[in-house]
């Protein structure tokens, strides 16, 4: 089941709110780490997942990529990202990454952030991925954190009468798949998998672990959006970085 | 701080008690999964971290191991191991292994069930495995799976009133280091680490993952031992596969 919850306008409203916002999560916590483990980008061709309006693939060309693919299943999102960036080496389209058709070996760096939770299917996502990458090509994905994703609609963390964290509650963790979510919108639909099924299906497709990130907020960070000592907690995102071989 | 609680009289008199009944979580849920991982042994020159009374060891003499070294901190352990096992391919020592001297790349296969938690300096433990390889050579370790050794001194089952049980509760997940538990007797020094901590170390020291399980029970499991229904819940170990490079 493919959702498009980016092109519910009400969700799409709420969610450029929250981008607009500098202190939000992706800025302050996941995207530092991303950054950190993104291979030279020199005359390399690069697929960007979930691309959003576009500022990571423009990124990409501003790093010297020779080109760069954006796919988004969301209208709403290319028809933003062909209107902020123009470059000749920049190419978006409205497409799933399930029903697109890729070209053996022909890409250096696939990067998704933030995107692979939504999609139903992460083995043929994965497999896809791995036969698009050339040999020693790289594949960088952010999602959210399995702990996180395992329970099914409840809060996940606990407080006491007064309102204080006691802890982050944790269920079901062994029960991969859909799991509906309220945020911004009620039932966001995402993809829950354990951290093992995550990993062997990389290894499985060839591709080979070179490194995890499960992101702590840095000091400057927690200063500017407090809420963000929860972090050290329980971890909201897992970052990967994977290499063909 | 290398601690040697198996050699305190009355926790090893509980261990004892436990492993001998047949139904306890490491005969259902961990020594199946380890077992799956295991490596052709024929001729092999293998190393078992932690190896208790010596059962490990003496399977692999009769999987056809060349020799096979089984080390303990615990002195009550290895004298068990070498009354049990004789055999003139297999050694026991007394040791912690972070103080063994270990020959560069002379070991097939490095083997450890439910020991690494036990031990403080992982990053040393990793590296020394690692030089003791040859290439190709296989490291299998299983260990408490993060999610349950985050917690500082606190129940992690958190029930109603009427004693069900609601969730697992997670805390503390990114300050990693000694934890204290209450198994058998008071105060059981192990160390918690994060997954991506694990896992990296496992890449930094040349070491390529093949293989995670985090183990659910079979029926079969759970019609033996019924509290292992919890395992679907969160998972009690982490099993990893690794191959020196």
């Amino acid at each position: 089941m493919k959702q498009n919850i980016y092109d519910n306008d009400t969700f799409f409203e709420k969610y450029q709110e929250i981008r607009a916002r500098e202190n939000n999560y992706n800025n302050l916590l996941e995207q530092p780490n991303f950054f950190s483990l993104i291979p030279n980008l020199e005359n390399k061709v690069v697929l960007d997942i979930g691309c959003g309006m576009g500022n990571f693939a423009a990124y990409c060309i501003s790093q010297g990529a020779k080109h760069v693919t954006g796919i988004d299943i969301s209208s709403n999102m290319i028809a933003h990202a062909k209107k902020r960036h123009i470059h000749e080496g920049l190419t978006f389209e409205q497409a799933a990454f399930e029903d697109m058709t890729v070209t053996n070996g022909t890409i250096d760096f696939v990067s998704s952030s933030l995107a692979f939770h939504y999609i139903a299917d992460f083995q043929l996502l994965i497999k896809k991925i791995s036969t698009a990458l050339c040999k020693g090509g790289i594949l960088l994905f952010s999602l959210e954190h399995p702990i996180v994703t395992a329970n099914k609609g409840r809060e996940n963390w606990i407080t006491n009468k007064e309102g204080d964290l006691l802890y982050f509650a944790v269920d079901n963790y062994q029960d991969e798949g859909l799991r509906t979510q309220n945020w911004l919108v009620e039932n966001v639909m995402i993809y829950h998998r354990t951290m093992s099924t995550i990993l062997n299906t990389l290894i499985e497709s060839g591709l080979q672990i070179e490194k995890m990130i499960e992101p702590v907020p840095s000091e400057e960070a927690v200063c500017n959006l407090p809420s963000l000592n929860k972090e050290f907690r329980r971890p909201s995102f897992l970052i990967v970085r994977a290499k063909k071989v």
